[in-house]
């Protein structure tokens, strides 16, 4: 088969334009940019930094987990924050959740993000088992 | 072979620095960021959003087009654009011109793009019937 | 195996917080968004911009390696740039650094970056021999 299977899942935000959350293909898991927007659609641009990362990550997180992978799986990570400055609350917070897992990652400032977030987060990620 | 085979199309933009317009291997396609440009090599950062919005897209297709993809094995899509009121606008066009494609996407608000361009997209897709 | 496998290199700069310097999963070598700084963890944010540029690019193509590739077998490299100005300096040296080495590219102008860095550089390399 050579189409990408879309992820659809309830445990991330909904996708809120012409994407899916995440696609499959090859063994690899493609993860849309997740904002801090709950699963039932509440956007939360106005929360403390740490809650909107959290948010968008296990966005992320259950995105790969829907697709067939897991933080351990995970390969390159791409993070887009508003203020600098967060930079080390961001890094300890993803510290916290990924554990032992270490991906590949970049941290991109930007001076603005939709729906007035402080971060978003996109991934590529491995399918557990996956041809490799 | 372990080289990526380089994509060269005049269906797209030319290539306008030391890159090449996408490239292939394992049986996928690496878009370059594609800007408003005719295939002609005309700059567009004078247009209307939607303009612009709809010759980056045609660049990005007609390149995974001549790395034997298709709308449909996108895989993920990355826009950048300078004016994060242009969403609406963006997801619009792209919805029309994708279909039933839903590819997964990170949309990236930027303050300003090369050539005063208002929109710049890339993409990874699969070469149809490739690999997976 | 489905875990990625961490590059870990003294040719590059060392991890500045939770990731891997790039992670290596089937046939494909993922690097993390690289900063002008040495191996020995000096940052270089202060130097001319050609010369954070190269520093960079070292350190990507110093990943790159130690994963098992080549800059031949560059697939995609993402420039993020402080100063769209800088464009042509930062072609002119990308392309004397690469020679006949021509992967996908996207250039995005950024307002800063971590450090006061004016320039971050990730990729996607295929690993020598690898898999396709």
């Amino acid at each position: 088969m050579s189409t990408p299977r879309p992820i659809i899942t309830n445990d991330a935000a909904p996708a809120g334009g012409h994407y899916s959350q995440g696609t499959v293909y090859g063994g690899l898991i493609y993860v849309s940019g997740q904002l801090p927007t709950r699963p039932d659609g509440t956007r939360c641009g106005d929360l403390p930094f740490r809650e909107q990362a959290a948010l968008a990550l296990q966005n992320v997180l259950a995105i790969v987990a829907a697709g067939g992978g897991r933080p351990e799986t995970l390969l390159k990570v791409t993070v887009y924050i508003v203020g600098v400055e967060h930079w080390p609350e961001f890094n300890a917070l993803y510290a916290e959740r990924l554990g032992d897992a270490k991906p590949a990652r970049a941290v991109i400032p930007v001076p603005r993000l939709n729906h007035g977030a402080l971060v978003e987060i996109d991934a590529v990620a491995a399918v557990v088992g996956g041809g490799a």
